[in-house]
This record gives structure tokens, sequence and C-alpha cells, in this order.
């Protein structure tokens, strides 16, 4: 085990405990029980809690407590499982499976699955307006949480992939800008959130801000090299679909030497961004080992 | 025309150019092109803006003014407006007319169309969270939003709506659980953020809410009540569904007479709430004019 990735196991070892105890909560009583069943089907697929993780160490990294940005850390994973069983419809991406489980719809119908996730997408504004933090940082963050999952970020980011696959050819710079919106507002969105909740300087939360788009990037990359080498059984879900569907991806732009020089460049640049910080052990074990993931 | 429906007029009049100024403002210029479109399409349908009017109103009520409560009206129309697109899918009510013109989905295509709702979904939250008002109100009134349209409240009213095409009979109780929920919620919900906007008494902010609750009663006979007996050019949709579907509705448990009788009682509950208010006249006249209307 790589020194990065005994870190990770420390923080992870720490930190989840926390999220998963408040996790579920709000989805246990309640008038609507299917619904809630299907909202806590996803919730408790076992997904890796990128970035819920990633909130509460921008947080200690500026100083603060997990415990301060924890409502914010939820609101992102809420919002994370929402865009997750959203995307697996049938009118989207149609997947069948999802960390080695059926998706939602296949098990909740289709109907309850859009329900789900406008549940927990509601829900992700609801815990974080209703916690009992500073009433300026909190509005800030929900902010930063609309921005970063509505129609200027994630929302739009899925909208554009969509209308990617009807596209004949596109280039580097669409790709980008599909992968920025898609998937790295929502990781930025969740540095920047843990280090509002934690009191950051400005010139912190601007270096947080750059490490988030770097890692975007770099785990955007890693994904569509994950696709192209790994076998399903290593996924949890079909791998080879971008190929099978000839969707764009960084192997196909650029080779998959070109891909993986892509890759260590994103995450050189993520460790940049880390210098001026108090705490920045953690979030540069996590950057090298997102690099190096193997699914 | 009637002292009350000149009064609802007059009201309309002064309000919906202030919400038409602002509404489509955060979906006009971004990168997800054709998504805006999708958004804009649906909010420029020309709806009834019962919702975020009654929102302003409330603010009124107790002596607050309109421009105080519209970041909420906003976000209670964005709210209104996500729910319907999405209840009109295939997988939910399956509509293909909405407001005399082809559902949002028959348009966009289902995939744009989820992500429309999507988006309106996190606005709603993103205009009330950036809005210039003072952060105690502006997080209650986040809070409420989140209560009001997620799982506990219209979200899970829609998942029970759905399972109860499939249920074979039930009752009184069951049905008015589920109107509670559906449509109850958010219009309860219009009412008490105009409240909080505008810096209600407690017993203002509950003589509202329970106003809410009870318009939103008539609200739900009468439009029971329109589908049993108008015709499509009348409602702008298709009329006589419900009965098509075999759905249990006022009508249907207690006759046509039953749910007039049903309807001007919770008109009159509806009256009873407004005693309190120091400017109640506007409230009063939207009461008696809901339960007259038209389609």
């Amino acid at each position: 085990m790589s020194e990065a990735s005994s870190q990770v196991r420390a923080d992870l070892d720490r930190l989840l405990p926390l999220l998963d105890a408040e996790l579920t909560a709000p989805f246990r009583s309640g008038e609507a029980v299917r619904l809630g069943e299907a909202v806590r089907y996803s919730l408790e697929a076992g997904g890796k809690r990128v970035r819920p993780v990633l909130c509460l160490l921008a947080c200690e990294a500026v100083g603060g407590s997990a415990q301060q940005a924890l409502p914010g850390a939820l609101a992102l994973e809420y919002i994370h499982t929402y865009s997750l069983i959203h995307d697996d419809l049938p009118a989207m991406d149609d997947d069948d499976l999802r960390r080695g489980r059926p998706t939602n719809h296949k098990v909740f119908g289709e109907g309850h699955a859009i329900l789900a996730g406008d549940a927990l997408l509601t829900e992700a504004f609801g815990v974080l307006a209703s916690a009992g933090l500073d009433p300026m940082r909190r509005a800030e963050a929900l902010t930063l949480l609309a921005e970063g999952a509505g129609w200027r970020g994630m929302a739009g980011g899925q909208a554009l992939d969509l209308e990617g696959e009807k596209v004949e050819a596109y280039d580097l710079e669409h790709l980008r800008l599909i992968h920025r919106l898609k998937t790295g507002a929502l990781l930025r969105t969740s540095l920047e959130i843990g280090a509002v909740l934690g009191g950051a300087t400005l010139t912190e939360r601007v270096a947080l801000r750059a490490y988030g788009e770097a890692i975007g990037l770099a785990f955007q990359i890693q994904d569509d090299i994950l696709d192209a080498t790994a076998t399903d059984a290593d996924l949890g879900k079909r791998a080879g679909k971008d190929a099978a569907r000839g969707k764009i991806t960084y192997p196909s732009l650029l080779g998959l030497e070109g891909a993986r020089h892509a890759l260590s460049e994103a995450t050189e640049t993520a460790l940049c961004q880390l210098a001026s910080l108090p705490n920045r052990n953690s979030l540069a074990a996590w950057a090298r080992y997102l690099a190096l993931r193997a699914g």
C-alpha cells in the first residue's frame, strides 16, 4: 500500500462513520414509504463518498472541524446520488447496473426513480438550510451548491453530454467543457463548500476551488481510461460502453498514453494549489490516490 | 365580474409584471443552450402563477412589500413548473398537452425534460439563497421550501398518487393525505414563505399556513370537479382523464354535489383564518375566486 493510499484509508476510517450516521436519517420516517425506500436503496449502495469526504477535508485543510462541514457533505452526497439515479434512466444513459446492483428504476420503476432523484435534490438544500451554522456561511454554501448542481453546472453538463451522443465529431475543447460542467462543477463545489463552512480566507478558497477543478478533470480522464481498459467485474457496471456507443472520450481523442499523460498533468496542477494551506497532507494524498485508483 | 374577481384582476395586473421581469432571467445565458430553451419553454407557457402571487400577497398581508418576497415567489414558480414537467413524463401521468401546448418532453425529448425539471428545482433554491434578504429569514424560507417540495411534501404526494393508480379502492382519508402532500404542501408553503419574508408574527404565520392548507384542499376539489365536468378546450389539457383511468377523485367518492359542498366548506375555513391580518382583502378575494374559477 502506498503512502497516499494509507493516508486515504485513515481519512475514510475517520470520516465515513460521521457521514453514515446521518446519511439516511431524513428518509427514515414519512408517509411516502416506498419513495423513502427508493431513496435509501441508492444512498446505501456503497458509493465511494468522494465528494462529501473532500468537502470535510477541505474544511479541515483551512483549520475547521469535520463536524462544521457535515451538512454540506451530506448535501453533496444527496446531489451526487440524485444525479446517478436520473443519469441511469432509459431516457438518459439507460444503465441497468450501478455499483454492482440493479439501478434504481430497475427496482422501483421509472416514476419512483425520477421522484427519488427529485426528493434527494430537494433534501440536499433542506439539510444545509436547516443546519445550525453561521447564517451567512450557510447562505453562501447554498448558493454554491445551486450553481454547481444546476444548469450552469452539473445538469447543464449532462444535457450537453446527452446532445453529444448525436454529434458526429467534436474536439477536445468541447469534451473539456462537458466534463467541466458535468463532473468538474460538483467536485469543485465540494471543495469550495468545505472551505466556506470552515471559514477559509479568500486565498484559501480560491486555491481549493482550483484544486477541485484539477482533480475533477483528473477524475474524468481516469473514468474514461477505466471504461476503455477495465472489465464489468472491476467496475461494478458495464465497461466498454463509451466505445460501444462511439462516444468521444479522452482515450479516443488522445490515445491511451496521451490520456495517461493528461491525467498526471492534472494531478500535478491539483497538488500545486495546496502550498498555502495549513493542513494539506490529506488532500495531497487524495489527488495522488484518485489518479491511481483501479475502479 | 364579481367583487372577488375584480380584486384578483387588480392584484394580477400589479404583481405579474414584477414576476415576469425576473422569471426567466437565470436561464437566459449559459452554455447548455438547449436545456435553457427547454426550461424557458415551460416557464413561458403562461401558467396562472397562483403560488407566487399568493406568496407576494401573504407578505403584503402582514405588512411587508411584494419586493421583499419576490425571490420566494420566483422559487415557488420554479418548483411548481419543475413538478409539472416531471409529472407529465410518460413514466408518471403521461400527458401530451399542458396549458394548450405540447408538454416539455414532447418538444425537447424525455432526457431534456427530466433535466429541465432538475435545473428548475435547483434554481429555486439558488434564487432564494443568493437573494439580498435578512439571512435568518432566508434560511427559514429555504427550509420551508425543502419541506414543502420534498419527500414529506409534494414529491412524496406524487409518489403516493402514482401508487394509488394501482390500488383497487381507497377511502377519503387516503385521498386527503395524497392531496395534502401533492398539492396542499406547496400552496401552504407559498403562504408561509411570504409570511416569513414579510416578517410575520407567529400568530400571523400560523393563520396564513392554515389559510394555505384550506385553499390547497379547495383547489384540489375544484380540479377534480373540473376534470369531471369540463372539456379539453376549457382546460387546455385532456379532460375526463381521471375517470378514464378509474382514478379516485372527490366527485367519484362524494358525488358532484358532495364535492361542491366540500369545496365551499374548505373556502369558508380559509376565510376564517384571515381575521387577525392587517391587510386581508386580497387573500379573501383569492379564496372566493379559486372556488369559482372556470379552468
